[in-house]
């Protein structure tokens, strides 16, 4: 271990500076002011990587050396933290913003106030905070950042709902909001339902009262998997298989044809959605999982007027919205203290990461999303 | 000839009813009276089809006897009409709303007062008028209908500008200022510009000091169109292949990335209007004369933010527009009695129609705009 430390600090010097969150912090002085009276934060183990490219290749644990924690700073101990395929994307350099490696990963998480600096007021040791808007470098074990950088939270809230509410949830929260106006009674559409903005986008709408029709891929178990969606609330789960109909409308029932659909496969499950909306409809791309694109006839966009949108909440976040991004971010804890908001995790100690990274990759066939417990 | 008026007065008499714009003119009793004190129309010559299916397969030039002018009625005598590529998808059974065979076609044009019911005011002989909205069957030689359909035009208009005001330079003038805000100094994108309204676009655009980029399909004197186009007020000409570049945006010089781009053609060549786009931007899709769906990737829609919408001018005009409508009419009207609005068309009598409908279905390798002259 000492000497995976020493080795991690020969390679951070040579980088010069290394990314905690969105501050640039140069080692070389942190390394010497720990041995000064400064206050200083304990070591931190953190999972980084020097390059872009494939991320079970490129990534390691390394411990960071003890870092000042000055008048307006806050030093986290972090509790929990998912890997996102966002968080994927940036190791691989793919993501359009992404910090410059060397680099730590996570983009979002929960931490424990573990001490504050001598300016910091309404934060104090104990407290659970969330970085909000998120920020890069949560996969470590003790962040220091400015005070306006961290969110306090209500501690009942569970950790690892806490630690996953932004980035997923709040894209579901806000794809139903901005693009149209839902009524009690109206349907909205999704393929991807199983994924985590899926499934807060079911209860979310049912919590609205508004129904929804749901699309996944054919898969072994999928009548189970229909039946955990409608326990969630779903009030309609095809599979792509079954949709292949003339009039994919005729199976809506009593359903109202949907204003309102999301895409985050792209392909042909993209289509699908564009067949269930209703004329002048919405369709929302949030993600593209197939790496297929979206294809649209000419009809739909001239006869049957749908409009075709993308939501990146990364962007949104971006613009000014900080305060209203925490309200809503409160909203939600509330609905998961109150369990009305539900979705799979898998809780994975935080020296267990490379197990986790391998089956976020989907190396392992399991695609549940992976928190890191620290 | 007689002969052929009794033979489409038998084909009407077994059918009943026959469409005269949007109404249903119960032929037995006009033609009974026609012996009658009422006020009649003269006959008329008209191109009807009994059946959906190819328009020079389907289509004859029959005469109509002579119709009532009732009090509220206006009796037209057409001088224009032109061959649309919708009024040829309607014959074809392929336009979503399309009136019932046996039909007359067409759907705009203009002509002059012939003879006014006792009730109308406002309306003489010898006004130019033209049915604002359209309404099918302009290609007949007179036509009788209320007088709220028509709309009184100033004369001084040249015949041909004023046959063809509405269905492509209205649905120009319209999309310009629906989706975007523009101001002057922006720029606009679009592909087949060649098309009637991305001719009105060009000229449209550059009256408001906005700019245009522009996008045709490889062709034998290709330099000979970009001279045209520019003649028009287009800021850049380019065909397709000359996009096959990495980054199409490097051809833009000192042009700003558009805002807004229309697409009429679809497949590769919306593409390249989706390439040029902005961040935020809207691509609006008006036609799509290549038969090709149009394709976007997911990062256009997620981190390009880009809007995909359609428009629809029979849609727009029906959803209470009506005095709007004609007010947008007569400022396109001024601008081409003042030569600002131009467009290529070619003048054919009305008796050679098939030769024209030939032209028009591409046969003859030419695709300039038919206009029937009565």
């Amino acid at each position: 271990m000492a000497a995976m430390k020493l080795l991690a600090l020969r390679s951070a010097y040579k980088t010069a500076s290394f990314h905690f969150g969105s501050r640039q912090l140069p080692l070389r002085r942190n390394y010497v002011r720990a041995f000064s009276a400064a206050i200083m934060s304990p070591p931190s183990m953190a999972v980084v990587y020097d390059q872009h490219g494939p991320p079970d290749q490129l990534t390691r644990i390394v411990e960071f050396p003890p870092v000042e924690i000055k008048a307006n700073d806050v030093c986290v101990k972090m509790l929990a933290a998912p890997i996102n395929p966002s968080d994927i994307n940036r190791i691989e350099g793919v993501y359009p913003v992404r910090p410059v490696p060397p680099a730590v990963g996570g983009y979002e998480g929960v931490g424990e106030v573990y001490a504050v600096g001598s300016g910091v007021k309404g934060l104090s040791p104990g407290d659970w905070v969330i970085p909000s808007p998120p920020s890069f470098g949560t996969w470590q074990s003790y962040i220091v950042q400015e005070q306006s950088v961290w969110h306090k939270i209500n501690k009942d809230t569970p950790m690892e709902y806490a630690a996953t509410v932004t980035v997923n949830p709040l894209t579901a929260f806000r794809m139903l909001k901005d693009f149209v106006q839902l009524n009690s009674g109206d349907a909205i559409v999704q393929n991807g339902a199983t994924s985590m903005v899926g499934q807060c986008i079911i209860q979310l709408a049912r919590i609205q009262g508004v129904h929804s029709i749901n699309i996944i891929r054919d898969r072994a178990g999928a009548d189970e998997v229909k039946e955990n969606l409608k326990k969630l609330g779903a009030d309609e789960v095809f599979t792509e298989s079954q949709l292949e109909v003339k009039k994919v409308k005729d199976l809506l029932g009593s359903l109202p044809e949907p204003a309102l659909g999301f895409n985050c496969v792209g392909g042909n499950a993209a289509t699908l959605v564009l067949k269930f909306l209703r004329s002048g409809g919405t369709m929302v791309t949030y993600g593209g999982m197939s790496k297929k694109p979206v294809t649209v006839s000419t009809s739909s966009f001239i006869f049957k007027d749908l409009s075709l949108r993308g939501f990146w909440l990364q962007k949104w976040m971006s613009s000014d919205k900080a305060d209203e991004c925490r309200d809503m971010i409160d909203q939600l804890l509330g609905l998961m203290r109150d369990g009305k908001i539900k979705y799979d995790m898998e809780l994975v100690p935080f020296n267990d990461f490379h197990i986790a990274l391998d089956k976020a990759l989907g190396k392992q066939g399991s695609n549940t999303k992976q928190v890191l417990i620290f």
